[in-house]
């Protein structure tokens, strides 16, 4: 971000030819840090709601810890998804608070624990295998102010285990459904409550599940008019929205 | 329906071993109506906030006409999607209020305008040739009590086009974003907003657009973290969705 | 069906060389008439239980009624699938038993209704719009001498209008669901009992359905393991297996 | 499973309000045991014929011990597939008459071996290498009460192999064939029996054989009406299915 | 062609500095005629054997004809494929020996039926739906000087219909095998005759068999080594290859 | 465009506070004209170096004539690509100077003929059913102000053709070369020049040719390294490419 | 094989009523031997032209030596494909002439070098990288009784690098073509002789070259009619297929 | 290459039947050194503009070694891309001036640092993670003599991070940008400025990105005119062809 330009908003402010909430509109569209082999989008927390996450996958641990020092210095919470065991201990050295979440492979700092939701955001699986990326979701809600309830191994061939938790489902303000193989789950689900449904296609599976082409093809048929779909195992994604729709109006 | 189903919940009701509130859940949730060729599902409209809309493609006149009798027998609002202005001739014949919208192909009737939605919905597209889909979006959202605002021809290769509305796109309460080709305008949008984007892939294109694919996978693969996708040409689902995240608590 | 291959192997029955049984299996696979541009395998119904039954897809008239006339001849029940109204036109000229089913567009002989079966076979669609490849189950098992109940529209977004025929379900030799979009009611019926489960994805759906292939794909990844799958819109051959598994082992 | 969900439906039963067998009837369907990870679905051995069957695959060697302790203590029989020697060696310390099975990766305790079959089902392979996919169809088979008889490398490309089993083929109750590459021999196979045959595609081949896809395509587009098909790799399912198919009806 | 490159290598000829069997290659390898929209190979007949063939599909009526006419100015032999009855009348305006096929939509001039081959070439088809493709192969190895045997609706469902010909296939120096849906038929022939075996996969089938594909998949994953493969529907590169295999060395 | 955005960048500019090529910079980057089904971007001739061109696939005849409107009333050459001689009998009543080219569905107004290229551009089809991809690539260029030469059918099965003309190859700024089927000959041309060639895959083929996705896939794996793809049967922005990479530097 | 189909055949023969030369027939069709886990096929030497040859791949090391032990005994030459150094250790032990290739991964035993050919094969390859595939194919070649020349990284990025080595192409009997990325060159190398080429594509490349789906795709939509294919990487095949053209009808 | 060749050019130049320039021409064309598993193209340098750049994938290191004495002994400036530090390890032996760049995997020597461009390259990235590859592509334009601006992690999910670099971009002769994931931002960029765009699609991703295919798709659909596209991962040919695009014309 270059001081030129926050300079001239200040100035054509400060003469009164820019009013202050324009300015400061301004200033957060423009605002991120250039640190070389990234732009930390600073300005991302006011306009998604959330600080700028870390996807750990293809950057380097030096990127990983890099990017996460100039995150944590400004924001109370962070995540980093997709990342290692060993990109943890690295972390760890820079900031002490840092968890390490072993099945979606997430590290996660959490200082600020406000409750930001208008109700319940609740995350269903299919089977024991879709759990890692059912738990990238969790925490990504919990961590975005959420209260979640979790309702592991309920896939449809067993289609009494989902209808035994109905009404958990129907009170939650928006449900997060993590299946693979055929994904048919969010279809189910999204039949039994009038809110909307995120379905997460999981890598789950083997053969014709083309790992998780399958069950993505069969989230986007649904034939349940209130699922929408995020990509293949993006846990992430579906806790990010589900936190959005959850968000009270005045958070 | 069966008699005996709700009999035997009455019963047990009467008898006080069900408490009230739970009777009526079970009645709702068992709930529909066989007509022969369909299972008409009256209980959707109080499991889902809207009642069964009709999807014409695949189904003979008849048969549409057939559903659409059972629906707007206990509806005031009745959509069909995907249909033709020869099948709307015949659904004129039954029900005088019905509109033609030529576009999307779609028959409405609205006969209940009560709003129900905390804030706005805004409806974008790339370009001219998506404004089918989008509309059919944008009427799915009006007819489920929703005030909606329509940004057409916005893509990503002019844009300062959508930029020029980024107010307009910051006030809503969720944002449908409906591009063919690339499909690149929902992760623009997405990273100006801070409310949930529906992205819905257009089969818009030529080549190795493959159909509405190539958009449909660059949604999917969206760089913003609060874009989820529906089916190609779904501009129904989108509506339907936006509407269940704009919905007031109280509705 | 050379002449030559018969009377050997009755020389070397007839000399006590080859035991009459052995005689007998060999003139049965070798059995086939040949006409030219097909080559009438008159041997299947002793092989396979049913006559051979004529694809009408990419054949011309002329054909189709060449090859009818052979079956016909020599067989009570005769099945042309795939056809047209016109094809039905001249096969009736031929022979005025015939029926015509316009749904499946499908032609029938059935003089022989002898039941064959040990229980019955109940056919399911998850829509509307699955009708006419479920018909084509349904008729062809008819056809085999099984008697079969029919189930329309009960998809998986209303679970409870599948659940309403349980009872059903669990009291049938075998089941066949014929489902569109996710292809996902498989999975659920699959679930529910304990018989197997022959899935039929149809090409119903648009966008990302990729005619059929969604379907297709989530039944083989079907987490029920009593599925089993036949080709998209494959109603003859999923009633074709279902009346060979329902078979009374005398018949 | 909940207490008070069992115990409403006994109280119910107890004052005569519910028929004794529509109670037995809705405890089995509710029946599962929820361990955290895994809801044990105990009831399925009564839906489906056979106890849960756990997949290795993508679960911890903690879970697979979990469940399968949850298993063994009701069920005489229970299979472990996709799994590892490592996972077996755990599996032994909790119950020493498990057996290890290396070519397909599977865990077995078989206590109860009385036959529930009316008759033979044959296990073919078309290569040498199919055999660690057909031994999993077999063993499930044998696993659940049948007699099996094993014919290994009669492929295709040298079709005496398999006419010289014929007559072996033709006394079967129902046939699964394993086949990789362009997964023929089903269709060859279908041709010579009258019985159901179950293909199963193997991922066998390299180039195009996709893994399997190409073998999976040939046996979705089988000319033998007798054919049907289940997931590239999944002899499971198969030996599953042909057990259904086989079964006694007293069994 | 432009003139001066002839000359230069006439020149550099008759100078002694280039040997006659050199300029002659040269020229041979050269020489095209430039009309516009297309160049006409002359040389082609020299190189490969056989005068350029047009390919109907893509050109309008009257550059089929345009080349056409200066085809049959220099060739005795000259094919047209994938056009239509329409194309045909103007050809036979310019040329009344022209003969029109219609199953493969063929024009056909032949003048010289000097044969070249060494054997014979059986042409097979798995279907009654699989003869216009292998007609084009027939009628292009006939017009290229070959014996030609064929072979209709042979398909593997009923393989004593194809071991009943092994006799004449495994007297012939090439075998074309059409087939379509699964395509298993080529691998069965392989095993059976010791000469190459050419496929074609045809676009007949529905549903998984994606027009042909999963034929064209099936025979390059042949478990067959003597079988290769050409496009699908490519009837005419198979019988032109089978003519060059089949072609006399003195031809 | 609102002009509360031109005035504000006036006012600035005009108190001294924004410089005057800044304040041109950003009037041009925000110009667009919005006609209520399309955002007419009058400012893209100026960015990127013509005006913007009407895609004619998927717009209605009015939405088409209603954005020529506009944009011949400020640029002196317009195209509309895809589109119908009956869309051009529409055109023609508006502005009579507009031609139509048959071939690639092409309209034109051409009334700026200046030349801005450093050198020619060379057009080369594989083909002769290449031509009208080419046509619209060749027209594009010289609408574009560049001379252009075209080379058709010249495909790699005859490489001396393409040989030929490899002096007038050599001496082009860039070359576009536009196949089917195969797509190889770009990779051939490719290896010819040192000067950058535009691939234009065409849908020109059968079968496995995938409506152009096998030339597709070739041209990307090209192993000539100075070729660069777009879109199948993407003639128009092969051209338009072609001309920014001819175009003067003070053009 | 079982001794009582021999006996039979013999028996039949010595009361005269079987032709010597059909008796001889029958039992070279029959002929396998069954090792449990493989059929061996000592008749495909007869059928076939060559004895089986061992694919290693999906093989344990077990499997090949056991097989191999079964062909040397009464083949004086066996080819073990797509194998390790390790297997090749073991097979030494057994048979000491067995020589390593390490390009391709491939054991031989070559004790009968009689040549069967009426000409040479040229094996081609596109670059450096296709060599281990072609390496296999000329080495298949030569063991069954060719002479073969080799043309090692002759791509068409530099067209000279083939035209250079036209003569050698035009005088062989029949072309081999190894190439990865756009698998073009088998295309000009068709154009340039008058015989059979067998186009094998490889799976060099990345990114869009998909595994060699994009060379082969190429390859089957060559516009040289005299190109056909075998499976990605599959040299064996291509070499054997071009030995059996090229055989001399006496061998 | 072969004496003789050369010999007959210059005797025909030195008897003036063939002018200088031609000869020239003619034994640039043929030149190449056959060093058995490669045919080095030291002629390509001159037609290409560069000399042969060796592509390290699938050579082993001795063959990279082989080749690269060859070049180096005659061109200034070598490439070696996607290989690895062992190979490295053995060209420094080779030649000491050798640089190794760890991102891409890249060896290269400049000895000749001429400027040879019009203008600048920028190369943009849309992520950290896509470096690697911007890398390549930013390596080879400055090794061929341009002057390259780098732009990292400027995706469109922060759209003002490019909108800032709007000047710089404009301020380019042509504008590389590699993105994965959906592949969005070449569009972006194209509408931005009125110079070639190369898009380069890269691998970075998970799920439906399908290891760059989306973001392929996407680029191939881009709705700004001024953008063609290279191969997933290819920075080096994105880096050659926007050498060629920006190479002065004397140079």
């Amino acid at each position: 971000m270059k001081n030129s330009d926050i300079e001239e908003i200040l100035r054509a402010c400060s003469r009164g030819e820019l009013p202050i909430e324009k300015a400061a509109q301004r200033i957060k569209n423009l605002s991120f840090e250039d640190i070389g082999y990234a732009r930390v989008d600073h300005a991302r927390a006011d306009r998604q709601g959330f600080p700028e996450v870390i996807l750990g996958q293809g950057k380097t641990p030096e990127q990983i810890c890099g990017i996460f020092e100039k995150l944590i210095a400004r924001s109370p919470n962070v995540l980093v998804t997709r990342t290692t065991a060993e990109v943890y201990g690295q972390i760890r050295n820079i900031h002490t608070e840092a968890e390490w979440h072993e099945a979606p492979g997430l590290i996660r700092v959490l200082r600020d624990k406000t409750e930001l939701g208008t109700g319940e955001i609740a995350v269903v699986t299919a089977g024991t295998s879709d759990i890692p990326v059912a738990e990238e979701a969790a925490l990504t809600a919990e961590t975005m102010g959420n209260r979640v309830k979790r309702i592991w191994d309920a896939g449809v061939a067993g289609v009494h285990r989902i209808l035994a938790e109905r009404e958990l489902l129907q009170n939650s303000r928006v449900v997060i459904v993590a299946a693979g193989m055929e994904g048919a789950l969010p279809s189910v689900v999204g039949g039994l409550v009038k809110v909307p449904v995120i379905a997460v296609p999981t890598s789950i599976g083997y053969g014709a599940s083309l790992g998780g082409i399958a069950a993505l093809l069969g989230m986007l048929n649904s034939c349940a008019s209130n699922v929408t779909v995020v990509n293949i195992d993006n846990g992430f994604g579906a806790g990010f929205v589900a936190s959005l729709i959850n968000r009270r109006s005045d958070a």
